[in-house]
């Protein structure tokens, strides 16, 4: 079976699983795990923030992050098909109690003629003031399209002239990077806080961080523990990051070359492929998935007529080819 | 003063004081209240309802039909202007629990496109569904525009078709259904749940009413009661809502033509003006509305660039004509 | 019908009626109501406190006053049959967050040792920290008993030392304040908060007031509206208080009378009768509740084999005279 | 240094490393991690329960489990100083909405008529009614002192008459289990939902799982995700968990009789330390636990004038008898 449904369904390779199996530990609550805190440090630094924090999963990392942005009574704007808003099951209003706007754009790009209509000045009386703009990039549900940096800049002036925070949904920001070579630094210094992902792309089994100032990331220590968050020797995950980090980045590239091979054999402009995903309309999308399960390629349908491909680390250049051709036939 | 700030300034009539005073009442925790009875049966009588729910405020009838419809977890998609979303102290999300999602429209209208585009159905995963779309009518910041009953009857069918629910915020539905001549009943009977107000432009000191299904308007009671609406002889509210329904209803259709008169003088054209609110942009809002307080006018500034004016039972036809004279000279 | 089920179920006389229809209102949520602005200062000076805030209902002021002094995260110790606990609807942690956790007293007095044993410093880790004791006075489950004023004197001296605040849930302080003699403002002296109910004992239809520090009722106006009890004209309301404040206090001793004639005639010893309350356990409640009624006699059962008959503005002496009379014989 | 201030602090032995290194993985969000599957599977088992869910931490298990049979405007009773009441940063209340009432003893004890005095019966009205008790077993803050099983079915017996469901918070479980001889299927026979811990005593790095039926653990598995604790190829910790099973429960013993030791160096009775934990007063903790870290002996200050010693995997028979010289040295 050739799994082409998530980045997420990697498996740790051998390397990888021995630079777990001998990570120096400690408790973590207690702030006594060393490689948490070399991770934390080290993905901090990448992008010239103070501080990080790991959490168990990306979900988490983005509601510590919009909370710390975002009290109850106060709104974050995002567009409309986000994780944060589309996934997530709803935790950013169940348990952060925010409120939340939104701006449609076919290929989940900022809008920010859009984010200027929809933003709320805060009018210090009734009315529910803008806090938090949150962009996603690369964007899942967009087909991994990546944000450019010039807007992100601009957006980052915007929030700045308007008092608003930037949350940057950074699950897949490693894709971003590579495909466009922009310096992880110069996404950090667009962005108010930011959630990353070591589980997706990079291959680590479990984990992501959230990443932004030292007090801010003090505060989300505490509430990721109120969230259930706060593991104890969880290095042993950490030490799975720090290799990857290492070894996964840069190979990257391998995975956008094996998405727009996958794109053209499925009549997809693979110029319109920025990154690892790949979705096209299929009305028949269902039994199309179903068919390609049949013939060993396993495929997801996002919506009713949508189907999505994404590559990841396991997914050879032979897989690629093979997946290509069995789409094509279908 | 002339008071154009918004039709909640209106202060009850010696009539209404009068049927206050006379109300016949009893403990309405209990269920006890005769005047509140006969008026949630009224009330759900004209929109063709099973059953009303009298509250305290039209933000706590929102919130409990908006919960009502949509748990922690799945959303509501509004337009990105209404009062659920910009008003409300954000309750929905910080009590409710709501995601929400939103369209945008120039005039608040409802846009099926739009709609259809944002729609989530329920995958069963961990996606968050749709679980209601809101509307509201007569839009409020959208400067009182009426929703077309043939778009509502639209949104119906769609919902109808889809699994989701339709939520009309119908705090100034008195101003629609006066304006376009369309029954109350052909409001409720495109609604699952409607939220209506007394004391916008009908004039009552106090309450709103949650209008739907009974078993729905009973689990409200009990929501109502722990966001503390559970009141005692409130019939002495009531009385003013029953009165208003009597005698100030059919009255609004002056309050549409003082409107027209105001919406000339300030240079906008009185054929945008479906109904008892007149907005228009002046950059200079803030100056504008502080020099027409020294004239004797109070009006709004809606965010940093508009004004807003709205008419109501305490303003009359000569009011009207002399704040439009005052305005139109500044 | 003799109604003793709960001072609550008073009707508003016609001195009262006729406040209440002359009474000069404005919109509440502009700051503009008299009447509203009136009563909240009198209540204010009455208990020696900065301000206080008109609510519709008890419940929405306690909700109010406790979240103001404890967030989630951290917690408040009570009585285990406090109002607050009980009743409400969970509303404390439903939408307020806090945690809750209690000692046990017969009669609902305070235990200073069990809240020492309970007390939890603020350790700055991950523990939950004692914010806030919330003392019942009278107590309602505990059948209207008296809080000694030097109980709550040590209290306060308590929590002076500890860093934590006193929330006084006072619906029914009045009867305290008249049974005992102790002038409301010492009540207010030994309080950080408190809420005190007008249509209970002194026989509004609807409304309640918290009290306390000037900054914290400005917040607790925010989260009033954002709780849907930010009402308009209510005006209307606030005259029904002020006029009750001016004529129904002190009468409440002729209902502490009539609860002792109660009590005698149920086999209670009327010296155990502190106010308006009598509880006394039947095995079988329900039962003597149906057979009273069958007589005329409105009371109520709390829990499973508890009786509880309550005296108020509309039980006159004859009436007390009467029910005495019916449940003796039953 | 001994390290005594928690079993949350052991690490992995080379041998759980190994386990953890050749663990079989797969995305666990799919359900497709065998690691994990067989570890849910052994330890419902073990309990006789149908289903388990592994969560990164202990608290995300009991808020999982709390609010699976507690939903908001119901309540829980717990012993006063209960993990789920005093630690986990007020989750039950911020996150799940719960009211609590608490009883209190010294041992941390099921006071069974306290419980009965406590329990609210559901009156289908306006009251908060009981849906739970729990009981944690071992219990940390009273020094881990066992719950006996004749209390347990008693409380089990209670709840089953009144229409309420058990809790048991068995953290250290395995401690009881131990300490006791009383099979771990008892435990599960008389508890609704468990929630266990791996981190522990047991030695694993990360991880705990919520125990109970299978429709009950599904529903907990979505609400999992929505707290961020859907974890991918968590396989690798859940191999922890499964060495931990074979490997680390037994031995516990060996924890309990070094607790034994230190007990008598620090003059605490060894009869009243049931397990790894031993408390004890000494007016001046912090100094005390100062001066034991000077001499190489980590240890705790619970609250401001009481010492804990926890024993575990870590501290052998050398380490126990070397720091307990210490301790009695001070």
């Amino acid at each position: 079976m050739i799994d082409l449904r998530s980045d997420t369904v990697t498996r740790p390779t051998q390397a990888m699983r021995a630079a777990m199996a001998a990570a120096e530990v400690g408790d973590d609550v207690y702030g006594e795990d060393p490689t948490v805190a070399a991770l934390e440090e080290r993905v901090a630094g990448l992008f010239g923030h103070q501080a990080a924090l790991f959490t168990p999963t990306g979900s988490m990392a983005n509601v510590l992050a919009v909370s710390a942005l975002v009290p109850p009574g106060k709104e974050v704007l995002c567009e409309a098909r986000a994780h944060i808003a589309r996934a997530e099951l709803g935790a950013h209003g169940a348990i952060g109690g925010v409120t939340m706007r939104t701006w449609s754009h076919p290929r989940g790009q900022l809008d920010l003629a859009a984010v200027s209509d929809l933003f709320a000045p805060d009018l210090g009386h009734y009315f529910v003031p803008t806090a938090a703009i949150s962009v996603e990039n690369t964007h899942n549900f967009a087909g991994g399209a990546v944000l450019p940096l010039e807007d992100l800049r601009a957006l980052r002036s915007f929030t700045g002239q308007r008092g608003a925070a930037v949350h940057l949904d950074g699950a897949r920001i490693w894709n971003a990077h590579v495909a466009t070579g922009t310096p992880l630094e110069e996404y950090g210094a667009v962005s108010d806080v930011l959630a990353v992902c070591l589980s997706k792309g990079l291959g680590a089994p479990v984990g992501s961080l959230l990443v932004g100032p030292r007090d801010l990331v003090a505060e989300a220590r505490v509430r990721r523990k109120r969230m259930g968050g706060g593991m104890r020797q969880v290095g042993i995950l950490a030490a799975a990051g720090l290799y990857a980090l290492e070894h996964h980045v840069a190979r990257l590239a391998e995975d956008h070359a094996h998405a727009r091979v996958l794109a053209e054999a499925c009549g997809v402009d693979p110029a319109t492929v920025d990154t690892n995903i790949v979705t096209f309309d299929r009305p028949d999308a269902a039994g199309f998935v179903a068919r390609a399960r049949e013939e060993g390629v396993l495929i997801g349908a996002v919506g009713a007529g949508t189907v999505r491909l994404v590559t990841h680390l396991d997914v050879s250049r032979d897989d690629a080819q093979t997946a290509a051709k069995t789409l094509a036939g279908l």
